[in-house]
């Protein structure tokens, strides 16, 4: 879990503090590190900065913009009202909360690789493969708080069953454990048993054959999935961001030569496909923009 | 070409006005017939109507706000400057031009399907697949105003190359003229040599099982990119019009078939995927809405 006070310009006064999330921790345990991390990051930032809200972002799915929370990874919150008890800590102050993946693109669009254009998707491939939409200048939310879920976006309809309940979704072969199986299937054989995601791409840049062929598929899927999102929507910007993006070029060459493949129309030709400008601090920059750029990111009350 | 005089409620003042497109015609042809139906619409208006606009759709592809239209189906129309033509013949008067099927979407969400909701995704299924978005209230443009290419959703990756230049896209499948050339590889001999897919839907009514097998296959695409733009954009709406909508079940129990299959997510799951409510007149009554609605569908100058 991480925190940080952001100035109105985006930058941090005071540095990002961390905390590890609880494993295995309940509901009650979890909020207590949100309260320490929170506690922390003001502590570090300078004495006389005055706190205006505050702004978070949260594993999907949650209900928006009501704010409880049912982090995939985190199985201790189910339903737990995270907004409404961080507006309890907070009484008086603004409190929003969105989606992290949608924090990453608000915070790329705001100060990152869409700083100054109006439009940019934004996609976290990790444990899932999430993503959001500002669109002409305004983050898009949808009728139910859900716009954005680029990782169930079809890319092979024979392809294999996703967790949605859908087949051949983005996030059914891009996914990092999606991979991991994927290349157990084919013979990888890693020497930890638990290894996943990121030890596939180290044994990819070490040239084992069937990790690096990981990661051109999954990079294929994602080329498809952003050549499909990107002539529907005629955005600026793509930002590919989460820990899968962390392989560079073993992910973005193949993204790249299937984007080409499948994105015909001149206007979407050109579109520049990057991995985020702002680092680890886009999580936390993103969740202040909630508050900080007027109502450019939030539509609800 | 066809026009009318829309009132501020979207009901039409008087009749719409009909004319043939002259086959091989010239541009200032072309431009002379748009003069003829806009006078035979005013003419068939009540006396007591004041023009307060002018609003028009025509076939992309076209710049963007500009209005310089090349559409693919009228060649004696490239780069011609419309939006410039309509605004010297109506000096004084704000003049707003969009793309034919961004006009069926504003139709849709201002008066059809879509009205008192958020959202809405058209798509229009004839010569070639196109479409409109409107999310949070608002007609989205794009980067350089082509947002809404459904068309170009990639649904089988794999599959016939498209004239954008890309393989797999929705249009390379759906698009009525690739439906026809399809359904003749597969042995279906229409007795008119020049049979569309107008044609091939009576067949398929009359029970020619490549016929049936053509508008399924149209289907299926339909639904895969439907479901992939709704998990994208999480709309509370898709109409489905154009010429190929009016074959009904034969074209609307596939698509709706697969997408079951594909939109997996919670929040996709019951999605309303209708023909346009407002048939024939959409287009003039989306056209008129450019101006008629505010701001909502018109973002530029």
């Amino acid at each position: 879990m991480a925190a940080a006070v952001v100035r109105g310009d985006g930058s941090l006064a005071g540095p990002r503090a961390v905390r590890p999330t609880p494993p295995q921790g309940g509901a009650e345990t979890l909020w207590a590190t949100v309260g320490a991390v929170l506690d922390d990051a003001v502590r570090a930032a300078p004495d006389d900065v005055a706190i205006a809200g505050v702004g978070a972002g949260c594993g999907g799915p949650m209900t928006w913009p009501a704010g409880a929370v049912s982090p995939l990874n985190i199985p201790g919150w189910r339903r737990f009202p995270l907004r409404a008890r961080l507006q309890d800590r907070h009484p008086g102050l603004p409190v929003r909360l969105h989606n992290d993946a949608i924090c990453l693109a608000v915070a790329e669009h705001w100060r990152g690789r869409g700083r100054g254009r109006g439009s940019l998707l934004g996609l976290v491939v990790s444990t899932g493969v999430g993503g959001g939409l500002v669109l002409g200048g305004r983050l898009i939310d949808g009728a139910t708080g859900n716009a954005g879920h680029v990782g169930h976006v079809v890319v092979d309809p024979g392809g294999p069953d996703c967790a949605c309940g859908g087949r051949g979704c983005l996030e059914a072969i891009a996914a990092g454990p999606r991979l991991a199986r994927w290349a157990r299937e084919q013979g990888w054989r890693p020497s930890d048993p638990e290894a996943d995601a990121r030890a596939l791409a180290d044994d990819a840049r070490a040239g084992d054959a069937i990790a690096v062929a990981a990661y051109t598929r999954a990079g294929w899927a994602l080329g498809v999935a952003i050549a499909s999102a990107v002539s529907l929507l005629d955005v600026d910007a793509v930002v590919v961001g989460g820990g899968l993006s962390q392989a560079g070029p073993l992910l973005f060459e193949p993204l790249r030569a299937a984007y080409a493949d499948h994105a015909g129309l001149d206007f979407a030709r050109e579109v520049p496909i990057d991995p985020p400008l702002l680092g680890q601090e886009a999580g936390v920059v993103g969740a202040a923009a909630l508050l900080l750029a007027g109502d450019a990111y939030w539509s609800a009350g």
